[in-house]
């Protein structure tokens, strides 16, 4: 294994000045106007390193990732598909991303907030509620958001969407990051490792509501 | 006029100490979690100065600017509607906004670049080809986009967008910055105050295809 | 009122030049190597525009916002003390700023995040249980953290720290931002304008739960 | 191969280290002041992996790649030498980088940006026109440029320079990037593979002005 | 020792897919909250590549690095402790680090710079003066900092520090990047192998003062 | 006085939408991009506010002010022309600016740092020794450069040039920000208002050394 590991690395980290050998003529980039993430190498703090450029296609570029609805999330009744790096390679180091949320009916995308990104919300079809609280004053900012209208969510802020009609709300969400974090606030307070106790202490909700949320939210409701 | 230009930038600048003595029990934001813009004042290299934050409501996180197409720029047979800080001033500091393309059959997006950002397109309806040319090597990167499906388009390259079908073609692109610039070459070559020798010089087309090309995309088809 | 604003205003946008002409010999920096924030105009998404130079001194750099605990928020039993671009305005553009923590015994900051830093710990007196789940994995990572200890929080993540013993735990808490916002989980669900409905749809905790939750983070709790 | 490539990376990845134990007294940096390019490992977003620190020395930071004309492009009668990350593996991280441009009589640096970087141009010899578009506007700013003077080209727009005079025109060109790109648009429009039909639809120029400068700009031609 | 490298990397670079595939249930993040460096790895101008997620513990975020004074550095009879990614990896890409600094009786931090970031000085005991010479006017700010107050210095700035009072004082430095550099002026003047007549010629000190400090500062003196 | 400061401002401040209503056929841009300095207005941390882009023409954008030597600072022999965003506006926002740098036969650019930015030095004429020093290893980077030669200096490290010959060595600087500070080491330890007492504490160089040097760099001799 080892050794088919290192052959691999070799591939990986030698590419371009090999492929340029055997290439009749260079068609080597002089400068970095993209860079395709190579997801078999570790992430940075600014992305992932570049697939040697000589390997990119046309393909890279384009993703079918939104193009239905992705799975649906029991507890939410809502389906989410994601289009970050992770899925969509060539968004690395371009400071966008995206992801398609199907609300059914009576589904909602519960409290949440991306820590790395703004969210700019399109809806295509449905009506939705949308609404952030600020920080500091705790003012809400919510809105009846229609077809075609649009929403926009400041960095960091916790927010929601809820479905406010009687079929699938479907909208396309923006992110002003390639790798944008996505934390439930339930998440983080019932389907974490935190205990009860800990949990009770740092957000004075009752113990046994929260045993109740850690049932429906638990370390096996996690969605990957 | 000069008392009233006095009182008005009196209000601008002086809102937010003012409001403060008026309101009961203070609300005033401590921290800056968001900056919608007041477009009043001179822009910055970081955006425009911030609205005070006690004028701001949930109406200035809400849009309908994309909910119907742009008014029809009749030599691409394209429709085209913005969303970017100008029409949508929340999105200041917040490095995102939009864009909704609407190109009627035989119609195109024309070569062009966002200086300032780079572009994701989501296709609503119809099948566009999407493409982009490489700084550098010039390889071209060209594929068909349908419905649901997504191309991304890195800062600053020239790129086109051409509808494929018999039915307008919608797509809505999101762009990694509030106030990504748009420069279509064929009116930066044709469009501009750059006479017929000069363009001839700098980009080596003939000039009686320049003359052609300046009646057609000449100072008075500038789409504003 | 308007002629004194407009003198005031006089004095805040051209007191550069105007100083520069009484002074026998300039001494006006050439070059921006500080900008002290002038809190009087309005906020931009880099900071607040600069003090003119020649009226800051020695005192604009230093500050005692944090000598003293500051006032104690009663429902955590803890006391809060700010030092960010509005208490010291000199951190404006310096990427940095600062919190003094003092938690009594029993008493707990409680789940919040900061959509705009990381903060970086460090513990005073006492010991305190610190800890922040990640987004996505969910994964709770906490510790505890004695005097002299630090423990750092990546930006924009839920967080929280409680007081382990019988004394007062007090800590210095600084963030890569010299504003960075600040939202309390409890305040932003139960202290908002948000309705119970909402909030039961948002967060699946159950309406009784909130009705409570509300009677003690509601509006007239709000820390300002 | 396989052995020596893993020595190879081997020296690459634990040079630090390794060489630490050798030398008799410590000299490694504690903290990152620069970064010299090791272009040996794939880029990032924010630049190549640090050469390690102990084997950079003052030639690393000294360079003569634009003390001599660089090869002349010959369908420009222009010289073009490069001094960016890729020849001047120190410049990493730095934020700058130049170039040399020998202008001959009658030449020209046809219409072309820098998707990445901003350029301060000065000219050492000789008289030039040079000029941009703005985006949006279109309108075009244009100047002669003489010995000793500048002229700035904003980060992302269509500009060119071309020679005034009877004698060569020397420029030096500042980018505000260690990496930026170059897209000119005869190359992008006529030098890539894009079809003559794909780039009359989005560019409107006739066919047969099209495929006369395809043979002029065609991919025999590209400069690497 | 080739082969045990080759494993180390293998392990280094193919955890995360490997970790995968022998965990039950999935537990890697989708998204990118943190980014604890990897220091075996070479170093980017935007920070150390991650060490794979599945292998953070909470131990990673906590650090006692500053629970104790570091080692005395003799001519400036003062303690330093460093807090950077170097000692503290999960500050990578984190915008934040830290120094305790224990100025004994006498005891000075000499004339220096942070290249890399502005400070934020806490002080834990005792009473310091604080002080930085603003670039372009050449004016001093200088302060005494006592207990629990701060003082700021802006980026890239000569500042000091020096001990007031008949103990010791000790202080907390906060930094705006997780790995600051430091420069210190005599080091830089005295103690690196530029030569006695160009530190003559580049800073007009007397030959003779440049060789008596020399030998204060001189290699063998270098604090590493 | 007060009346027409109110008009200046007026005329400043609303000149966009104004203009918009006086001309025939709207140009106002859509989006920015550039962003030439209002340097009436006050600076902000990214820069200044813009002036209004109607009034911006080709002229802002081109500059003599390197053509010509600079003022000779006295003490060094050396000639010094800056083109900043304060004497080139255009700059503003985009990252770049320069300096020209006459260096007499025996003249010097003594130790500096620019906070906040990396110079990229091209030299026209003459030979320079042209050298830097590391922070944390101390080690002196040195080179000689001669004519169209360049040597970078990493960003807030101190760094000299001194002329290596019989003529007036020229070279021209460009920065990695449109604002660079300039701290000259000199001006900071002997040119300020720093005490004998308090220079010899914090640099250990006698007080017989400082006092004779505070008499050459003293207040008086700034160059402003």
């Amino acid at each position: 294994m080892a050794p088919k590991a290192t052959t691999m690395l070799h591939l990986l980290l030698f590419a371009v000045p090999f492929l340029s050998q055997l290439l009749p003529f260079s068609s080597l980039a002089l400068t970095q106007d993209f860079c395709v993430a190579n997801l078999h190498l570790p992430d940075t703090p600014s992305g992932y390193p570049c697939k040697p450029k000589a390997l990119v296609t046309a393909d890279d570029f384009h993703s079918s990732a939104l193009a239905q609805p992705g799975p649906t999330v029991a507890p939410f009744n809502t389906s989410l598909a994601s289009a970050n790096v992770n899925q969509y390679p060539a968004l690395n180091g371009l400071g966008i991303s995206a992801t398609r949320v199907d609300i059914h009916p009576g589904g909602v995308v519960p409290l949440h907030s991306h820590p790395e990104a703004s969210e700019l919300l399109f809806v295509l079809e449905g009506n939705l509620s949308a609404g952030f609280v600020s920080a500091g004053t705790n003012v809400a900012y919510v809105k009846t958001v229609g077809k075609g209208e649009m929403f926009v969510f400041p960095q960091g802020l916790l927010h929601f969407q809820y479905n406010l009609g009687n079929t699938t709300a479907v909208a396309f969400a923006a992110y002003s990051s390639p790798n944008p974090a996505l934390q439930i606030a339930d998440y983080a307070m019932f389907g974490s490792s935190l205990t009860v106790d800990v949990v009770n202490k740092v957000t004075f909700i009752k113990k046994e509501e929260i045993m109740s949320l850690k049932r429906f939210f638990g370390p096996s409701a996690v969605p990957s």
